[in-house]
């Protein structure tokens, strides 16, 4: 099977599972603030989706110790692809295992990427069906815009940080059929890579861990679809004290619309203001910017990531007891 | 082949060219007013493009005694897929035949659609390079956002009108794996269907032709990638005497931004605000629409869509001499 | 005194009452949709304000048999300047009265417009002072923006329906030293005038009734501040079924960014996206707009306002028991 | 007279002449990317205007060895209030003096700060009249909007550094009745102070010289009208290497949405994204900010305002030859 035929195999992201140390805390910035309905609570785990998410869960808040990603989970684009992605992990000597489905979700590959990421695919997905005063006017909406914060629409993309980026994005590449659109270069090192297999900017980014470490998470993104939302949001954080890290502006890279906030069990999370840059061209070139643009790379305002924070914190935190034994 | 293969063989829509009586005014409209680039001019033909639009043109105008479209062209995923999807047209009995490319495209294969629309396949797509002085410093963007009037970025899509709307939307998903993302219905006809076959929510649409004329034009849309662009665009507009028909509004068919405006030769333009709805779901369900939730089709917010125009309105006008005789 | 001199004797419209057939859909409205602050309840009176509101209330909403205006009251700029306005409307033989304040505000004069509307001065008002968990960390801010709906700041403006629009213009020029920014006339009949005393593009409107009734309103406007939430407020009344009248769009009259719907109870709501056109200018002439221009006056976009209500509805509507007596 | 009585004797911020090295790089910026009209030239000076600046000019343009403020001017609301703000200025010990007008403006009485700053007050203005080809359809708008780059609309207001912020502020209180909106105090001194005499949050504003430098510009402001505009500005200036310095951000003091840039010649430059906050209130009370909340003074989203600029870079730079001669 050639790369062709292989990338369109990975459909989406449909779902992430964080741990948190503050789960009421979390809670209430996911659905006060960010407007997500819950589905489902279970145990130490609250199951959460955005109004136009399309399945029963796009987030899974668990309590635990540490802030940090438990796992994330691609939907492929048929059940076949499920097995020949499976299949290709395990020829790579990539570990992995099947597993039953949870809540709203049928069988699961589970695999680990070279930096230590627990990653998972599937195909069975349980449609969303919304209870009859909870349906939209709007077709393609699954259910109605909340009433609560400023509602995000659905999950964005992931972005992990990694010890080393190249082996982790040639994985997504090799097995996944994912292709990398973007990449940073710091003279002959990859510090970040972002790849999708739609016209996406971006499902899965890997950056360079600065601190070294591995298998951490940088964050995760939820979608607006209109950049004055992000606006709107960074105002309301402001007013109830979730800690902006920076935004709202727009990444060179991605042409993305972003605004970077920690929820309170201290992962960060992006506000994807709108779709940014749709690749379209099939032969599309992968772009490479290097460290003399990194300004552009990261805004095209004039925003300054800061750097005691955006390139060396993830979660779960390098000072946690759980990170310390890893 | 199965229907699952084919749905990514056709990558996205490419170009097309217009017929315009005026092509002065058409051309001070796409250039000083949507920002459009100049690439080429040759006889009777200007060939322009967005500032993001990735090969050498994506309209082209054309003098000619009556506004229409000339023809419209869809990109393949690879050189194979479009051998492919010519020898299905071919074996369906639609009619078509291999020409030599044009300014900046290759080998071509022209069929016409069951309605009589003249559209194309290609593969083969010269890249624009943008000179030193257009370069833009966002890798993605393949030249300058230009300084004049509001500039659209790229072609978005195109919208058929058929006498017939349901074999023209078969043949494309029969022949081009073209999926329907959305449809209106008028009992037991088909009013509209909207298709695509990346995440888009479509890049062509067929409406029925409320005058049962065959194979005209509804709109060609170009993409702002904002929704405040469309208000800025119409208060451009209404300055400078351009004919505004609707909007800005959002359509709840597509969720996509909307401002319809009659380009100076009488052809008519949509702006798309943003990209509106993405269908991430490998097996999504094909939202169906009835006429009576026709406001929340056209308008999330309070525009009527004109009757006496939108539904019937088409290029070529029904009382011009090349619609009359054909 | 000359009309030079008393020209900021007005300082802004501090509240309106209405009256609801429907209270509970009228307060959800407001409440949970509008995202208002309830700040007491009293017999069938229930007091709001918007979250930059400085007072203790700008709306109240009172259950009566059918939709329509209590009364609005307008704050002068000293306490002098309310024994000056009143004396001047009293000289100019319209009849009013000095009545006790009732909450949050003191000492008032009422009257009677030339067509019949109550409309009230003060000076006295109690400023609203939030408690801890209300105080906004922005000091111009009255209280926090709430978590609920698309909320609004404040109360914007008023309309008036009249009969004969001329005498209730001149008796605000005359004796309030308010100044008619824009006017609408038709042939020698003027059908509309937008009056202010600072420079915001109006604080009373008053436009003719075309059903000749008397003393009816024609809407109340809230403020957002930001033309988006205009956009963003249409789709949760679409979505939440209240009936969108017009927009949203952009009035030629006072470049104001418009969006017209009912409230459950039966009255026109504005919500006014920002503040329009503003005029420094000290000695700015009226502008005077003709009926050829109407297209431009009501919309800057594509929007036509709906002949069967926007010239005609009001309230109380003229089939209503109390108007049919009135 | 009273404080009340000359509260509006100030009507608005008419123009500002500045001083440029580089007069083609800073008309370029004025013209092409801000879309300024130019109305006249003469000399060494070129004068310019927003599309709805009322007046002939709103900026004067001259080519100086060292970029820098020449002087601003104030309109007063009537021809009496300019000689009594003369008179209250000659008494209260403000060296001044007539003069004739230049272009477009008459009869001026021209002072000088407590800290070094040209000031002038002045009554009469000629109207710009539009040629037919300008005028707009929208008859508050002095001219129609031009297409060229993201044009602001007119000057907004002035922000000048001072030695000692207190002496310019009471200066401007006591004799121009000038209302001080907001400060922001360090410990016991006066850092800033926004002053305004209509609903406007400031049309002067007064901030410390961190380097102690007497009669420096921080930045004018023109105004845009629509936060998008901001945003839109931004990528234009990133694209054609105009310095952006901080921002699109909202300001929590004046709720102001700014982006700050530095003009091909020297001078900081804010564009000003909306009006802010606007107050209605006649007896408003003085916000006084701290600096332990600067972040919020500064910025509601996450922009941190660059410290060895934004704090001690003002025109003229303190190391011109000009600046050292004072």
């Amino acid at each position: 099977m050639t790369r062709h035929d292989i990338r369109h195999e990975i459909a989406h992201l449909a779902r992430v599972e964080i741990h948190t140390p503050d789960p009421d805390g979390t809670l209430w910035f996911f659905k006060d603030l960010l407007g997500m309905y819950e589905t489902r609570r279970e145990g130490q785990s609250v199951y959460l989706r955005g109004y136009e998410d399309p399945y029963q869960w796009s987030l899974k808040v668990t309590e635990g110790p540490v802030a940090r990603m438990d796992h994330a989970a691609l939907r492929t684009s048929s059940p076949e692809a499920l097995e020949r992605r499976a299949k290709s992990l395990k020829d790579g000597n990539l570990e992995g295992k099947w597993t039953d489905g949870e809540f709203g979700y049928g069988k699961t590959y589970e695999f680990t990427t070279p930096d230590g990421h627990d990653v998972r695919l599937l195909w069975e997905a349980e449609k969303y069906r919304a209870p009859e005063e909870l349906k939209s006017k709007i077709l393609t909406r699954a259910s109605k815009k909340p009433l609560r914060g400023i509602p995000v629409k659905r999950i964005d993309h992931l972005n992990l940080l990694a010890s080393d980026v190249t082996p982790v994005k040639r994985s997504f590449e090799r097995h996944l059929g994912m292709q990398t659109r973007e990449r940073l270069v710091d003279g002959d090192v990859e510090a970040g890579a972002w790849l999708s297999s739609n016209i996406l900017g971006h499902e899965v980014a890997i950056m360079r861990d600065a601190l070294g470490a591995r298998g951490r998470l940088h964050h995760i993104a939820f979608y607006y679809g209109n950049p004055q939302h992000n606006v709107d949001a960074a105002e309301m954080f402001r007013e109830y004290d979730i800690v902006i890290e920076a935004g709202p502006d727009r990444h060179g890279l991605s042409q993305g619309a972003f605004l970077y906030v920690f929820e309170p069990g201290g992962n960060r999370v992006e506000l994807f203001g709108d779709c940014g840059f749709l690749e379209l061209e099939p032969d599309f070139e992968t772009k490479t910017w290097t460290m003399d643009n990194i300004d552009v790379v990261t805004a095209i305002g004039g925003t300054t990531l800061p750097q005691e924070t955006y390139f060396t914190y993830g979660t779960p935190p390098l000072d946690s007891p759980e990170q310390a034994a890893a």
